[in-house]
């Protein structure tokens, strides 16, 4: 029935984004929030007092995530854990990630109070988090804290990555006071909130769109060894020229995703040429490709195929060529049953929805590999993300919250359970 | 006569070279001195020093070449001057330009005392010449100094130009204190001894070869604009990469070489791509290509061979590109007197001597176009120039500084005239 429905408090919604935002504004509607940069640090720490002043429990892990838990139920209750990110990319947007962790607080705050005021006790308890240095922008790779929590990364690699002035995750951690030494809770499922990035949902004319698939994605650092000459008299054939070598494996990449027989999305879009002198034949050229694509046998085609090309390819350049690092993102499926979720959620507001893939990273996709995990996709206005023009309007922002909280509900009625009839309406 | 000749001075020469490698010493055998950079202000403030200190009159001129001016005979006496070079490619070789401004102060100074002992009374007054900006690493194009000196830049086009961070040419002038105001002195010749930078005088087992001609160049800055866009979910017949146009131009340019009827060299040795992330989709390159020839027609025929393609290739790659800048420097011979005094000079030494042609731009080639200029080479070991093991045996520098100073008797006994008979034997 329609009066059943709880929708999420708009006005606390609105509130927190405006609120958050303001760690690292750029004065054009952006924010700028690299991990553990010091408006990083400032935003969690306002962060974490909100969730102390309304009587969470704060737990901070030792890779930096931070967790609130609230006791709505039982001490040995499941637990319903939501949330996403709060660092940024460099003069990136003001909704990415942070969108995510605001409507996750609002649809928990909204719940606690609608379920007292209807009488309502809970089988649950909630833990909202803001996962450390998704963006991988300061620090690579990206997703970091999330594939620590969920194994696919040891604590000693993530801690030992630096940002490009050598300072690691750890000095960072300790010196923003973020390197905990909590255990981190064990949900039943994790549920996450995010712009959709792209303009899928706005040309379809929908509002929801859980992701169903996530892309794998490969990252590769290809290495062009040559040898540095003078431009003017070194013969031609006497000439080891790396980016000619380099030339013909950002074609071949290029060629990869054109000969597939199935989606293939490739690049190459760092180029660094040593000594990059007008007059003196390149020594050194090294690429960073990355291959995409929803189904795993289609990733490991291009890398085999890239893989076999490379040596062949740097010869034709009398040059030599290796992969030196790699990096691999498993293609994957959402939890189904947290699809069917989201699609009765949305359908009991009527929100027009639709079904899409991820190809960006998203915490979700590493946390997926441990316990059921979704995000729900709300539409990006010209499909910009990592803009200051990035934008979601008040409403779209507020329907994604309605779905999470309907979903968070749901779950309760079936007392942690996932397999949820649907059966409300 | 054997005991009639004047020897350069060993010791002088090689403990100038050790002094000046010490400006920008990269610890590796090789020196870091972009044009008007710290490094190179200070090997130019301390190479000034030396002059004043051995009572040459300094001058500046309003592009920046120092001049040491000796007279050695009455103020209306014709002018020999010689000299090169003290800017270097970024970690550039010790030897390239700074050997040819040493070889060419070890000479005037043995030339002074042995004239002083032998009781000679030279004819000419001689000026020694550091050329600013030869490498044209850090500011395009390359032989700033020596092109404005000639008259084939103007001088404005030359202050105007930027490095990568934005810095001109005027602004480094004046950081410097290298702006003069002081007229350059007009001699009645210009001689440089340079390494070869290539091997052919090491094959041929040789020690001395005048350059006879000197290649023609054609600098093309060509700008590849795309469209910025994540990698990750841009439908590949959406994207306008760049970096892809730019690998295809790369590709081109290099089949230019191997296409000719004639010889013709081509690079792209300088890919500076925007924004550079991994995850972007560049939306600009911009590459710095090179042809170069012996002979204009070749030069002619792969400009207008690239010019055509360069469209078509962009096309392919969904991309506009454009030649955004493009310097000529034609091809040419040095004055054939000069060739013949260097060949007599090496005989009287007994110095195996070749003919070779210069592909490298050199001062002497700039210098070329206003007064008879020659370039003498000594051997460059494995051919190695612009990187730190370039290397010329103390035996090979000092040939080429016995060389220099038996040009400059000839032609001070000549009384300043190139057309000597070389009857001293």
């Amino acid at each position: 029935m329609a009066d059943d429905v709880i929708r999420i408090d708009r006005a606390l919604l609105q509130s927190l984004m405006d609120d958050v935002s303001r760690f690292g504004d750029t004065g054009d509607g952006g924010v700028d929030r690299p991990a553990l940069s010091d408006n990083h640090k400032a935003a969690r720490d306002w962060f974490s007092g909100q969730l102390r002043n309304r009587g969470y429990t704060v737990l901070i892990d030792n890779i930096g995530n931070i967790f609130g838990r609230l006791d709505l139920a039982g001490p040995d209750a499941p637990v319903v854990m939501v949330g996403s990110h709060l660092d940024s990319q460099p003069k990136g947007g003001r909704f990415d990630g942070a969108y995510g962790v605001m409507v996750a607080l609002a649809a928990i705050e909204t719940w606690r109070r609608e379920a007292g005021e209807r009488g309502i006790v809970p089988a649950c308890n909630v833990v909202i988090v803001d996962w450390m240095n998704e963006e991988g922008a300061r620090f690579q790779p990206s997703l970091l804290g999330s594939s620590v929590y969920a194994g696919a990364l040891s604590r000693d690699f993530a801690l030992s990555r630096a940002d490009r002035d050598g300072r690691t995750v750890e000095t960072e951690l300790l010196r923003t006071g973020y390197m905990g030494t909590d255990g981190p809770p064990r949900p039943c499922c994790f549920l996450e909130v995010h712009i959709e990035g792209d303009s899928a949902l706005e040309k379809a004319g929908k509002t929801i769109a859980p992701f169903v698939r996530h892309w794998g994605a490969t990252k590769i650092r290809i290495e062009v060894t040559g040898q540095q000459n003078h431009t003017g008299p070194t013969p031609m054939e006497d000439r080891h020229d790396a980016v000619l070598g380099a030339a013909f494996i950002i074609t071949k990449v290029r060629e990869l995703a054109d000969a597939a027989t199935d989606t293939l999305y490739t690049s190459v879009a760092r180029v660094d040429v040593s000594p990059n002198s007008p007059n003196i034949v390149p020594g050194r050229a090294v690429l960073f490709a990355e291959l995409r694509a929803p189904e795993p046998e289609m990733l490991d085609w291009a890398e085999s195929e890239l893989t076999t090309a490379i040596p062949e390819l740097a010869a034709k350049a009398s040059v030599q060529a290796e992969i030196a690092a790699i990096e691999r993102r498993p293609a994957g499926r959402f939890d189904h049953r947290l699809v069917a979720l989201a699609e009765q959620a949305a359908d009991r507001f009527g929100y027009p929805r639709m079904q899409l893939d991820t190809i960006a990273g998203h915490d979700a996709v590493a946390v997926n590999a441990c316990l059921p995990a979704i995000v729900i996709a709300v539409p990006s206005v010209n499909g910009v993300i990592h803009r200051c023009d990035e934008y979601t309007s008040p409403e779209d922002l507020a329907a994604g919250g309605d779905v999470l909280l309907e979903m968070m509900r749901r779950i309760d009625e079936a007392g942690g359970s996932l397999d949820t009839s649907g059966g409300q309406e």
